[in-house]
């Protein structure tokens, strides 16, 4: 049998919220592999002068733990 | 009075969430008539090789239920 | 100590939720200032004739209180 | 073993929220029968120039579901 | 220092919700006294033959709590 | 566009749940305009000698918001 | 693409609860093909002369929508 | 009409789930009557040296309430 | 196997919030003997000319069920 | 009848949480008059060098609604 | 002081909910040490052909945190 | 772009649930750096003898994830 882990990260873009939560994919994927779904749970942004400088997804990433 | 009736349905695409959603209101389009609206309930996504290979949005449609 | 304020809005356009959102913030920086973030809520849609006709965001916006 | 199903319906009343839960029993039992059991879920409004022009309660419906 | 004890009951009418709320109230009267406030988490109903029999209500009642 | 902005208040009566809701639309009206819609997300009372003294209600109020 | 369906239906077993939530699976089996997960959301038993007469399962059934 | 009460219990058992929320029962038995329901609210575990030493289920059980 | 009764209490203090939970606890020490553990579950305030006059801990409390 | 007014603010301190949720009152009081009762509904903190340099509470504040 | 932390991960069998959730265990044992409590936050399955092929259990493991 | 991880911890302290949560950041600061900020999302209490022996908080602590 095969555990499956889940772990929670926060994404950032100046583009759009889409990208945010494609941002967690990116950098999860420089330290995890076997990653298999995404559940996005937050959706939040930073703003500066009525402008927001960075869009932010909350996701949670599960993927297919290795044993060292 | 006109009772609404509301079910939930998974979308899926492989451009992004928004098409994910609106695939929802396709689908639906096919079998009930009277659709009113839309709440987009969760977002998740499949993964494979480090790609998102399907996003997925579930939604509950709302739609005035006609009798037979 | 400068304490912060937390409202709730409803933003909607016809484009897309992103636009939505973004629309809040829009609406909201014309009667408050110093926002500091947003947290998106709810995404739902009003739908005729199988369309979509109105995209909406409930979004909780932030901002610097500032006294009279 | 006999399966019991759950819908949502969302009833409305020009006279008070009882009477918009009690019109989904109204209106689902046109389309099902063996209702057993009903949950309200949700008690909202719709306004129009300061007046309740429509009660509206969110509903679970649970019925012994026959089969075809 | 007076503590508030909270119980949860469920209570039932064959007149309407609000009244199966009061009889909570009627009940819980009872066995303690000093109820200071009610609480109504949820609203169910059975049903029979297409008609309510008995509506009933989920309350917390908060009392202060008395020592033997 | 629009924005639509939600308060919450709390309204109270000595008649019963649905009067105390109603409450809340009552005094809404007299510092906003344009209410849309209400959603009642808490019923609670206040009880003395056994007696509910107060029945009250937490509503969200959705109003199109003016501009100055 | 294909959009997936989610409905809800309560299961019962007098054996325990895995057999309420297969029993479920069994159920839905009977009237729609292509289920492809569940998820159960509620475990509850009813009781007499304090012996469990009926386990019972919330369970949200996944499939495949046909179109007619 | 007579009021139910509900109160919650934690079960345990060194078998499994189904015995421990079983276990409730077993403990209510021997101080309330008419137990009518019961609701597994959450399955836990205690464990030691890699091994489950205790199942355990909290529970709400819903009884008839007697006046003493 | 010994069943875990759980409570809720509301303490008060006018010192602070830590305290306003102890509270509970002393209250609750007064008659149920072999409690095992608390979880805060809201912390609350009532003030009076923008004072805090009473800090209120509402506390969930855990303790083995004794047999009468 | 006085209807109730809500509104959630921010505070924060340097000291700790009971003086961040504090903080709120004292700014409410700034622009708002008789405050019945506040909620804690959030505790955060903002970190750097491994030390909270803010303490902050989220907090609803419920108010007696003034007409202008 | 030391610190307890905890982790998500998701079990399956074949057999059944139980053995999905202990799966969790044996497969947090082989990397964390000091696992001291765990908690079934979901139970899911994946079907087939009208047959359970996987159950699943998503788990929080707690576990004493050693420093490295 | 940066992802920031987020981490679930329980504190301890003899002292109280302050100290309990900044416990959590004492022991995360020895493993991770660049620890952004904190949510305290439980306050529970071990029990012995009718007094607290150990205050706890679990905590959710997001910092910047280094690459190895």
């Amino acid at each position: 049998m095969t555990a499956v882990k889940i772990i929670e990260l926060v994404g950032s873009s100046t583009e759009g919220w889409q990208e945010a939560a494609e941002d967690v994919l990116t950098e999860a994927a420089k330290t995890v592999r076997h990653i298999v779904g995404m559940d996005v749970v937050g959706w939040t942004a930073k703003i500066e002068k009525n402008k927001i400088v960075s869009y932010r997804a909350n996701v949670k990433i599960a993927f297919i733990a290795e044993r060292p």
